[in-house]
């Protein structure tokens, strides 16, 4: 894979500042960028940067291009340029054509274009649109839909009765539909029955899932992930939970059961967000801290200590401990 | 799927208040509900909501029926009811038969009645007792075996040398048997020698495990999860840990190894559990605490700062990296 | 398996105190073991429970020797040796031959002693070098290349242009090389535009990585994972994050993109640790604390609050809300 910069330049509407047979065959980082590799400029903070780069051409703005001698590749939103552009560099495996170790079953509907890996599984009543891609090992239980031009990558379990967009990217290991957590404690026999969780999942348009997630179906709605979510790595999404539309994700987050979370709201990795509680539109949460309670005014929102020296925090955390009595004793000091 | 009001009363013992000729053909939360379906008061909190539901008929109390003048299914144990009742409408996959692309071993020993999905896989010495199913893609390995009943879903895999009990739902992702995380620095070459996680995993009677869940085998003795355990989705369970019959964890909870936790407890999501701390009976865990030593009388146990904007929360975990210091200052203008 | 103390001695170059026929048919911890079994004593602490374990002998050093009066097997690095003699009794499947089912493209390429379990997946360009074993249902994407000697267990997947290094073991449910979380909002469309992750992931030799643990391709350098390092279960690291030689990373602990991790390092379990930063060598973080600047000294590091009873902690994290309030009340009474 190799393009002019000339060629980059009209695919994309840019600008281009220098010579447009400029041959560029990769795309890198400006440090590590060699000949051949286009680089960017984004944050004018990397100028020095920028300036010794080995990059044989550059994305960035208008501004930042006076102060560049290389050759540019110009635009007024050069991060988005970017995005565009590796997608010529992408080597990304396409599956094309159905695998004959694949299980169909004959009650399944098939669009037109659809690609199914080896050793794909799918039950009865399973439908998938046209251009449909489902990878090996997938397995789709009986009933579920897969909307137009989805991927499903290898290894990917679906339940029965899921609902999936079209535009979708789900990747490897993720469970979609499984059982939510839900018992009733039974005092005579001192057993948790089983809730059974009857209602399914739904999720939007252009929607992406990491590896390795997991989202539960309902016991009285179904899970709702809005059109344009994005979801990272290893998140869990408790039965009957709303996620809004263009939320973002990061990994190893876990969100309770029937809660509401708004839409184009930012949530950092390993947060915990109980169950029950709404979360309106616009909200960022930072990595690891825990929402208890409902967000009822968009913002950025945090909990935890900060990092210390173990010996100090150890100290810390004993007077922590106190800390309710400490601030009576301040008061009584102040009267 | 429809049921009468009165088959229903009749199934499951319950008083009838109504016509007993009321189709049934769905359930849902008070606000959700359509004609056709039944909803439950539990909590007199939501009186307003039961009033104006269009559900077709409620599940209550002899307490709350009263104040109500819709068809009443009335149990003196209500959300044990309701649970029951769900089961009715459970449209869950239940495979039959053994699928001609699974593969098992001539050595493998299976019961009455058993269930086995397409391309699932049985080692060696594998025993299923009788009405076991075993999804789509699902693996055991040599030498383990499986209770009566029990359900696992597509793609679990169970290493060697397993014990699972009767009547357990094994979700999809799951991963049991995996070698413990144990290593020994051998300082001469600096790098850390394996230590071999000889023991296995013994798995209780009627315990349920979520999606995307691992528990190690053990190194020094059988990692132990006690009758009734119910494990949430994305839980880790390190080797040689133990968990008391009757506890429930919810998702994304991490438990080191070498642990000893009681019976009945209730661990929140999110929890961290250090290894070779024992926790007592009738324990529960709020979300996302960290417990870093034993913890020998029963009730409640909380860690965390609690939420705040931002830029409070800046400003005051700075303070908190003083904190021993601010409380001996205070101390000082006491004296 | 069983062997005699005396073999034992001589394969491992150990000292013997007693009969080197006492037969050793198994290991255990001191307060379970029976006749038959070796234990250990390593940490003198423990001594009361050697002396009256049921142990045939034990494993300790020559300064604990005089204490004990049951056969010995004596080193200067007893819990090394422990590590070895652990292999003696290891019960793991090997797997041997590729089984008929497994799907192989006939591009791609196998070395010598290779062994591929049922329904495994390898797709064009993989290239497996001697002794290489593939677990059932694993899943290795178009061009990815596995060192010798290195084990995948079943239900693993590997993405495209993935390169493993020789000795590793990857655990069941693993996912390596999917799609780095990363997006571009587009304004205009209020939707989150997919940056391709056209970079991939390299491990090195020696590494081991647990259950469900995902690893995220990069989207403009390489992720890289050092000789020796080793990985525990759920673990979750981002995309071009790098991982310096012989770091120990525990369970569920979350690592998010372009972060460099020194050598040597012990990360606990549960850790959060944000993208962008740098933490040197040998650096240890204890479990549940979030790294969220770089660390450039060596030591151990820790956050959190520490674990209360519940009405406690609710008393204190009011406090904490108004810490730099109070603070600020001090240093006035102060003045």
């Amino acid at each position: 894979m190799a393009y002019t910069l000339g060629q980059i330049a009209e695919e994309f509407g840019l600008v281009l500042v220098g010579d447009p047979q400029i041959p560029i065959s990769g795309l890198a980082a400006l440090a590590d960028a060699q000949s051949g590799d286009l680089a960017f400029l984004f944050n004018i903070r990397y100028l020095a940067s920028a300036q010794t780069s080995h990059a044989s051409a550059l994305v960035t703005t208008q501004e930042n291009a006076d102060k560049l001698s290389t050759p540019l590749l110009i635009s007024p939103k050069p991060r988005l340029a970017w995005a565009r552009i590796a997608g010529l560099f992408d080597t990304s495996e396409r599956l094309s054509g159905i695998h004959p170790s694949a299980v169909i079953h004959p009650q399944a509907k098939l669009g037109k274009d659809i690609a199914i890996g080896p050793n794909a599984v799918l039950a009865a009543d399973v439908e998938l649109a046209d251009s449909v891609s489902i990878g090996a090992g997938t397995c789709l239980g009986r009933g579920t839909t897969v909307g137009m031009n989805t991927i499903l990558h290898p290894n990917v379990t679906i339940y029965h009765d899921i609902v999936i967009g079209s535009d979708c990217i789900i990747h490897s290991g993720t469970v979609i539909g499984a059982d939510g957590f839900g018992f009733e404690p039974d005092m005579e026999t001192g057993s948790l029955v089983k809730i059974p969780q009857i209602y399914g999942v739904r999720i939007g348009i252009d929607v992406e899932i990491g590896a390795g997630s997991t989202i539960d179906r309902g016991a009285l709605n179904d899970t709702l992930i809005g059109d344009g979510v994005k979801i990272d790595n290893q998140v869990q999404i408790g039965h009957g939970t709303q996620i809004g539309a263009h939320t973002a994700i990061s990994g190893t987050t876990a969100i309770a059961g029937s809660t509401r979370i708004g839409s184009y709201c930012l949530i950092g990795g390993a947060v915990g967000i109980v169950d029950n509680i709404e979360i309106v539109d616009q909200v960022e949460i930072t990595a690891m801290s825990l929402v208890s309670t409902s967000i009822r005014k968009k913002g950025r929102y945090s909990s935890g200590t900060g990092l210390m020296p173990g010996k100090l925090w150890k100290r810390n955390i004993v007077v922590f401990k106190h800390l309710n009595e400490l601030a009576k004793r301040l008061r009584k000091l102040e009267d």
